[in-house]
């Protein structure tokens, strides 16, 4: 694996799936593989979650890491070849990226869509720019349209809670007051081609992920018919892909309820975090032992940790 | 000791003091203990001897620590109940402190008074909704009405002045143009429970601090017989307490300055810093032999490290 | 060498540079020497290259670090004396470099020129004001007027494409949108004074650097005579030193094309990034098989390794 940009750089996702697990069981068995190399953590956005769990994966392998937030920390970085560069930008990542292969041993990157320009944000601009500049592998901690390591996170968790018949798992878009990225939504179903389950995306007109990423997959705009016996609901907010960027509807007839939950084949409730109370589902959603929110966050520990580890190996 | 938000919390003060004391002694003792933990520290405001301090305590014990400011890295978080959670707080406390307890073995917290809604600061929001949700020791690193981690280090730069006899020690307001929370003084007058000594509040008429901690406390307004024959002064501003969050008066009259100081008996001088010279206390002050100042901040790494050895024993 | 703040600090600039290129060889092999101890870094403007490689220098020794970013992270810093502190600044450099001193074994600042008030600038205050009242050692990662981590990482490049003859080096200004500092020009030429070449400044008319720094050096407002024949073309824009602060110019005539650099001895190119491309120099330049850019940041790591190994050492 050179990088780790979609789960389709993955060399084996079942292997890859499995070694999470282990390291989950034994988080320190290789703590000095990272000795002497430096993992290098670069945020254009905000992070919680991905920050610290990346962090914590490095660590548990003895792998350093350096922080960089870019938006306040450093010099505006320009994209775009054979401009003048006589505006706000001050390097380009021509440079930016060479220079922090200097000092790094692998750069994990957050960068999110504008969600103004369909096609730049598809172009993965930020990310395929360091991937082609940089001489070290780089990892995707979200990018304008995929969140691999959230996706890798999930699969544990829906692992984790196997059951004994081929589960029903639906993703149900949620309303939320901001345009966000379809970058979780995507992952979440790229993950799903390598699970055994019967998946369904559900979603009000309008809201149709990228068809080029959900070809094949049952989509309904039927949320009760979709919901009905899941063993697992994941929720998740995107903007319009059609209309892209653009906030269709924000009425709460989609949040998920506990009213709705009972339709369910007593299904468990995902969801990538950060998320809105009472807006994206209701508190009784969330503080039900059925949620499993945190342990979702705690996966991604793991998700990172199998990430690195491989990484390391390669070199 | 689940959490240390209060000087209160602590099993044993006199035992905290005395194991402080040790550790400046010998830094590096435990230096392994806090191997394979993680320490996070989350700021919601500006810190300069906290952050550093904590950092260097926990390094001796060899503890890594995840440093993350919220106000700009990450997502506004949300501490009511039941919130339909529309506007710009992104993410709930519920789920931050679950999360953030997934990724480290002790969270310190540094989050400041609003000054503005007294009944919120005294309930302690962001502090008690972190130790209500997470799973993992709370750390006060200065919240709206306490700052144990200064007194506990005051009370050892006390201890480390020993006075042949019952010594006079002085706590008195000083002036400041921006208004200031209580937590400092409230900390320092709780601790000054725990020793022997002389204690003095003296503040002008309005700046009285809640009378529940000053309770049985000897309070004047005149500064002067206050300051008589003291052995210690320890100044800090806060603003009014009674009209919350109000600036009564910014003339000079109680600034501390040299003159001062001479009615006291060769008193040292303390505040837990940052301080404004010639506002708080004069050049002439501060640079004086007496002044305690640096060595109190010195202290803060042994009182930081006396209390993240006592959680790591715990567990 | 008690303090780092310009080239001249250094005990023995040769010794320097060859240690660096020996850590270069093997960064690892001091890599305990640090223990124990703590490099504080504290920034008062952006900073990639300086962050991330000082960062790792201090990583190859062993040497923790703790990063604080004072405009963002911390209190507002009053710098003169005797002032009183009504304003915005919250804190004296008295009692923060007091304070830092109790934290860290070193401190390494970034504080740029103001380019408003010339005096104030060469006073060095931020720099000078730390290393004054700082009781542990000062390094200057840039400051208003000297960038000698900067200037060594430059010898070593320059040694590392060592001519069989005596080398042309030639410092060319260039334009650029925004006023710049003189510190990276004024440290080049310090280091030059350590160097075996024939060395050439060029610059428009009104952009001449301090005289007394360089004092005995040719410089002339002909820059196609100046590039003839050059070994290495380190190129650099500062705003005019003697209009201080002033843009004088910002046409694209002086910038470094691949046509100039035909006139040259098969030049190198060099400059100490961030480089605004076709503005200080086209893409054709840039991305030459001679342009050393990065290599001249790769470098940065072992400049910074060399200073903190002889500041541990001196301890």
């Amino acid at each position: 694996m050179k990088n780790f940009i979609t789960l389709a750089d993955l060399p084996d996702f079942d292997q890859t799936l499995h070694l999470a697990m282990e390291l989950k069981k034994q988080p320190t068995q290789w703590d000095s593989m990272g000795r002497g190399k430096t993992l290098g953590l670069l945020f254009f956005n905000p992070s919680l979650r991905t920050r610290l769990s990346t962090q914590k994966a490095a660590q548990n392998l003895g792998l350093p890491t350096m922080v960089m937030n870019f938006s306040q920390e450093s010099w505006a970085l320009e994209f775009e070849d054979g401009t003048k560069m006589s505006g706000l930008r001050s390097e380009h990542v021509k440079e930016a990226a060479a220079v922090v292969s200097q000092y790094c041993d692998m750069v994990a990157i957050r960068a999110f869509a504008s969600l103004s320009d369909k096609e730049k944000d598809e172009a993965e601009i930020v990310l395929k720019s360091f991937a082609q500049y940089a001489s070290v592998p780089i990892i995707n901690m979200e990018s304008a349209t995929a969140h691999p390591l959230q996706a890798l996170a999930d699969a544990i968790t829906l692992k984790e809670h196997q059951t004994p018949h081929k589960p029903k798992v639906v993703l149900s878009w949620a309303p939320h007051p901001k345009a966000l990225p379809h970058a979780v939504g995507n992952s979440f179903v790229n993950m799903m081609g390598y699970m055994e389950a019967d998946f369904v995306i559900t979603h009000p007109e309008g809201y149709a992920l990228n068809p080029e990423i959900t070809k094949g997959i049952e989509c309904t705009t039927d949320q009760q018919k979709a919901l009905k016996d899941a063993d697992f609901v994941y929720t998740k907010n995107w903007c319009s892909y059609e209309e892209y960027g653009q906030i269709l509807r924000t009425d709460d007839q989609w949040m998920i309820t506990p009213e709705k939950m009972k339709h369910t084949n007593n299904g468990k409730f995902m969801h990538c975090l950060p998320i809105r109370r009472n807006i994206v589902a209701s508190d009784g959603v969330l503080d039900s032992p059925n949620s499993l929110v945190i342990q979702q966050s705690q996966n991604r520990i793991y998700s990172a940790q199998a990430v690195l580890k491989q990484l390391l190996e390669n070199e």
